[in-house]
């Protein structure tokens, strides 16, 4: 028997969940149903399997058969939309159809509900009172900030969970007290994700060049590979039942990755390239500006996108037409002539004549052919000329993107970013 | 029994459809479900209602496990996902096992495949020809992409389609070939969708501006708001089974809103205000610059992503520091010091010294306190002058926006290319 027990803690519990998302607007396709994608993310992440996501209708009758399909199959069950306080939202209804309840006042969700109007100077509707009822065998989860408390209900071993369809509402009810009561009452199998973020190479090309890496990944381990303009993001996802191990085990595999691709890897998880290269500006106390012919502003949009950018960041010429590269960044005319717009002449003309106007430590500049139109046999639509300049000297590459229009502009400004990025390490280390 | 005909013909048929998606990336968050609201919104185009989405894993029980139960419900059933080449693709197994069926060679799938292989130079595997082979009772819908064709079925009154789950290969597919079939097929009722653009006023106070109009709409008219940073989208459906009589009704109704609302419609439907403006310019032969603060380049970023745009933009001047709105625009260092940065008097200056430097028929200067620092109580986060500047004067307006940094920036720019379009109307005319 003793043997018997043994073998049976190598197994990793699986639970089951499902979710449910209520809301004709989903159904007419007005919205996107963002909020299973999310909400399977994170249960992901604790280690809860989502095994199917339904969506249904503002209808009571909709709204129970999908629970009842789901409650056959699932061990955790989390429903979303349809508890706001308008006519069309029918989930309560649906719950207590369904549990075979009535509904009870819930003296805290009232109390908070009437604070929570009350600082905001609302009068108190009949309407929004009854946000506090809530069905009788439900526990009201906490929403922070709307009036729509979430709810759980505790059912033969299956636990249902109900939120609002508000997303942000969802999600601040869902990670501060769904997850970690989740987290409790499920002690499965732990998940944990790391995302590297590469800029420089294509998907192909890198996933033959770390294809040894990839193969030799434990089997607990996988990776997914997420592509975006300019940048590619690799996701490893580890599963077991020890955290510290696979924590330990995922710090490795990374570092091995990093020794293999150091000049690729910029990043990682949410890190974006126009707040890392900020933070870089800020801790030496250094300023930027742009000279942007083909990017048409892009770059300095992603750069003040960055709250406090302007500690770093004094301005950027927008130069389109040739006259403007002329009068106002100093590139010379014969230049132009001789080498066209989109050459390595210009494109370090320009980001040397921005850093001397703008008078910052470091200026970058973009030339190209974004498209779809002003492409040539030497130049064809895609090529693109970056440069960047400091008092040290100037650094310039050529790119062959080939994409379409936006695609171009938008891997021009993440080149240019990454450029930056490694010449401010370089030169101020 | 001729009264008893005719009083059916005013019921409208209504076709119940339910959209299946396949795959693990769509369970474990990875991607969000986006085929089934363009799936769901142009079935709704044409009449037929989507009664619910499922998403179930790459597992062959859980693909048959959710056809039965939409087979139990629907006329219509749509599939996507899980026809690639790749393994992990078991969609045409489950579909076999679910119809009792095996799998036929389908010739003019077989020639296209090699076809466009052909023309691609890629050398001919066996796993792509496997993508010839469809389920004996299946009709092979032709895919003008990809290799993976779809699939129609026919059973007992019933029609089911299988697609691809790459989104452009499915989007071509069903815009081509699966919507008219459907059409034919199922002979319901109409759809008719008409978006109204308007801009410049919140969907709370824009809702009872029109709320008469609104009340007085026929019942076969729906209506629903669609914000957007800057922009409130008014769409109207017109359900009916004559599409003139549809077409005329929602004529009247939308020629009765722009005579109530003239000054907030910008367009309709996907117009983009970047192009509306661009389309002006480009009429009159005129040229346009900027000198953004607030901004940092996004107004010049949405003008450079229409493509042609060099016809009529010269360039932009990013002032982010006030040493550079000095410097390089001219602005008065005494009206910086007496009225402040964000001012019309500074915002003013900015617009004319862009026009001038730029030497440009018009220009647009933004100032404003994007946030989250910054605010003061005279000038809280959000507070954003415009102007436009052209040889004939110079406008300038106060707006208080009061949202998060990138929604201020969106919101300016968006506002910015109205004040623009506007001007231009009135000057140009």
């Amino acid at each position: 028997m003793k043997s018997l027990i043994l073998s049976f803690q190598i197994f990793i519990m699986i639970t089951k969940a499902e979710i449910i998302a209520i809301g004709d607007e989903i159904l007419i396709g007005q919205i996107v149903n963002s909020n299973a994608s999310w909400i399977a993310w994170e249960l992901n992440s604790i280690g809860i399997d989502v095994v199917r996501m339904t969506a249904v209708g503002d209808s009571t009758d909709a709204i129970i058969s999908a629970m009842e399909e789901s409650g056959s199959r699932a061990d955790l069950i989390l429903i979303t939309g349809g508890l706001g306080p308008t006519r069309d939202d029918i989930t309560k209804k649906a719950l207590c159809a369904f549990f075979h309840e009535g509904l009870r006042l819930d003296e805290p969700t009232l109390n908070e509900i009437k604070q929570m109007l009350g600082l905001r100077g609302i009068p108190l509707k009949e309407v929004l009172l009854e946000q506090a009822l809530v069905p009788d065998s439900a526990l009201a989860i906490r929403n922070s900030i709307g009036t729509a408390p979430g709810l759980w209900f505790d059912k033969k071993g299956k636990v249902w969970v109900v939120m609002p369809g508000v997303p942000f509402e969802m999600k601040e009810m869902m990670s501060a007290r769904i997850l970690p009561e989740l987290r409790n009452r499920f002690t499965g199998s732990v998940i944990l994700h790391k995302t590297i973020l590469t800029q420089g190479m294509g998907e192909s090309r890198l996933s033959e060049l770390i294809e040894d890496w990839e193969l030799a990944l434990p089997s607990f381990i996988r990776l997914a590979y997420l592509p975006q303009p300019g940048i590619v993001r690799l996701r490893l996802s580890a599963r077991g039942e020890n955290e510290r191990m696979l924590q330990q085990e995922l710090d490795e595999q990374i570092h091995s990755l990093q020794q293999r691709i150091p000049d690729l890897i910029f990043g990682y998880d949410d890190d974006k390239l126009e707040a890392i290269t900020g933070q870089i500006l800020a801790q030496y106390n250094l300023t930027i500006s742009m000279a942007e012919s083909c990017t048409g502003g892009y770059i300095a949009h992603l750069i003040t996108t960055i709250p406090g950018s302007s500690k770093y960041f004094k301005g950027a010429v927008v130069a389109y037409a040739n006259e403007v590269k002329i009068s106002k960044l100093g590139v010379s005319e014969r230049s132009l002539i001789e080498y066209g717009a989109v050459s390595e002449q210009v494109v370090c003309e320009m980001a040397d004549g921005a850093r001397k106007l703008m008078q910052t430590d470091y200026a970058i500049a973009t030339s190209g052919i974004a498209g779809p139109d002003g492409g040539t046999p030497e130049k064809p639509v895609g090529t693109v000329w970056i440069a960047v300049s400091s008092a040290k000297g100037t650094t310039a590459h050529k790119f062959l993107f080939n994409d379409e229009r936006t695609r171009n502009i938008h891997r021009t400004a993440i080149t240019a970013l990454n450029m930056l990025r490694k010449v401010l390490i370089e030169r101020e280390k």
